[in-house]
């Protein structure tokens, strides 16, 4: 029996919706594969555990995550109640860089039975690597003068080894997928960072000479996103590049709540940490109609690092057909609930395996 | 008579066709006007001219364009000849600095007889106010060490003063439209400069009761202009967010070879620049099917920043009823070519003035 043990933190509003639709999905999985357990851990970490602590989880949370096989996320931020860079720092930023989760993977593909925003979305498949521990959000920088004077100084920082690192990951994936890489720069108007970065890729792309390559502007390449998603197959973007990107792949799939991540420590020394592209949307919390595919194909990216890729397939799949068939929340322009998704989708699942 | 000095500088690639197109509709525009008369300097300066000099342009260059009434630019650039960095710094990005072009205007609307890229596109109709003078495209930065451990570092500079113009602008805009103002903001991922940002829009908008705020994070943006761009009406952003948003402006129009786009110096001590945001298209050039749209909507800018708003909106609405004619050319589906566009928007504007 191969048991996990995961570290679920809803977090706060819609996740605390969609995280048990996705666990009970998962149990099925685990069910199908016969020789498969999670055991879950549940933290309140939250806006709310925050209101009531003065802190998003306390202070010996990272060492109580550090043992858990992998961290299954909700959503976190309530800006209403927590100032968003309070909530997210303290909780979501610091895992990623504490459990050095360098890399954000986050597909975006044409999804069956979903109507995508575009005219023409001609069965698109991509993958955006997201560098996700550097670059444009550091902690560098401050403020000098006050008054009509002060100037605020923001400093992007791009390591070689985090660069690289990055960019070897999205080739080696680009080999198991259609063989193309495209690079996310804009060293036509950044003048520093974004020609180094130009230049570690075209010294990467050096290694691996039977993968093809190209290098857009972020301008021309978010463009690109919405008029011909379907040139793409991996996208290596820098964090706040990669981030814009895949909100972007929300939107083109047909909406921002089914895009899935994973934040993946390459090292082994820390767990990985699973959490959707989608927000807490406080807006329409409470009403049992979040979609709960953004979760739920986060799940699935769960069982891929844990090796169970074949069953991560057929979950993709029973997705897209329960999609397919109607079974959908109000914002994918179906009339479904939340649990409703996911008892289709734990149906179907059992239907083909 | 109203007599206006304009620097004309085709550039590279399909700059040197749409240019002479849109200096033709001018001509139009200023026949039917009567008192209103546009002379031409045409200046060579393009990656064509580097080859030959060494340099974008001539050292005394600004010292030539400063006593010019406008800058109207085709593009600039051409990756093939010159690094983009090289080219784009010596020419378009040193005028709109020296010439303290702080405020870069770009429109995106549904346009009638284009097919959006999207499923939903609902008569949109935005501006997006950039910031054209500081933030992250700043010459501050550089690097350390070399080989493994090398850090390129990139320091993005926002000041009070620059920040707040933006936005003060933006609010003027909004006060002559439908009173709405949209902040583009990272400041969750982004923590010196963009809750700096959000500080400076906080305090802009105290000044202006009757003008509707929000503030999104930069990604739920991006995406908002794909799933619902007819909730903006003014967005203020700065100089990355703004470049990367009104590309996806044009992908949502139907092509970048739509969207036009005016550099405005704000202290008249300079002339402002009008130049598409689209950019030399090599793959095309010299075919004669470059979409002369861009460049002669920017010429209606120029008509606007000259007080002749009235013949501008005719100009706009010839282009549309052009366009909706299926008078097109190949990138937005038509048959027609550059010069068969032009011709036709002036047959237009004659027919209707
Ligand atoms: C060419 C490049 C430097 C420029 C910019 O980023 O400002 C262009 O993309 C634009 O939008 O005018
Ligand atoms: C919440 C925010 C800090 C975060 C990010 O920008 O990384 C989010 O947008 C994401 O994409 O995971």
């Amino acid at each position: 029996m191969k048991k996990l043990e995961i570290a679920v933190i809803p977090g706060d509003g819609i996740g605390k919706e969609v995280v048990p639709v996705a666990t009970k999905v998962l149990d099925t999985v685990a069910e199908i594969h016969g020789g498969l357990k999670f055991e879950y851990n549940e933290f309140p970490w939250s806006c709310d555990y925050y209101l009531e602590h003065g802190k998003m989880m306390p202070d010996n949370g990272l060492d109580i995550l550090k043992n858990f096989d992998a961290i299954f996320l909700g959503a976190i931020g309530n800006p209403q109640v927590v100032a968003d860079h309070v909530s997210l720092w303290g909780l979501l930023i610091k895992i990623r860089r504490e459990f050095e989760q360098s890399i954000n993977i986050r597909p975006a593909k044409f999804f069956k039975g979903l109507k995508s925003s575009l005219v023409n979305p001609n069965d698109f498949d991509l993958i955006v690597v997201r560098e996700n521990s550097e670059g444009e959000y550091s902690e560098v920088g401050g403020r000098i003068h006050r008054g009509e004077d002060e100037v605020a100084i923001q400093n992007a920082v791009f390591t070689k080894k985090g660069t690289e690192r990055a960019m070897r990951y999205a080739f080696e994936l680009a080999k198991q997928r259609r063989g193309h890489v495209t690079s996310a720069t804009k060293s036509n108007g950044i003048v520093h960072s974004m020609p180094f970065w130009d230049e570690v890729f075209n010294e990467v792309k050096g290694d691996y000479a039977d993968i093809q390559t190209a290098s857009y502007h972020i301008d021309a390449l978010a463009a690109f996103f919405v008029t011909r998603p379907q040139i793409f197959d991996v996208i290596v973007a820098s964090n706040l590049f990669g981030d814009i990107l895949t909100d972007i792949g929300g939107a083109i799939m047909g909406s921002i709540g089914i895009a899935p991540a994973a934040n993946i420590n390459l090292n082994g020394k820390y767990p990985s940490m699973f959490e959707p592209v989608h927000g807490s949307a406080p807006d329409i919390y409470g009403k049992g109609i979040a979609n709960p595919i953004g979760q739920v194909w986060t799940a699935k990216m769960m069982l891929d690092h844990f090796g169970e890729q074949e069953l991560g397939q057929k979950l993709l799949d029973a997705i897209e057909d329960v999609t397919n068939e109607g079974i959908k929340t109000p914002d994918i322009g179906g009339t479904s609930s939340t649990n409703e998704v996911g008892e289709a989708i734990c149906s179907r699942l059992k239907e083909v395996c």
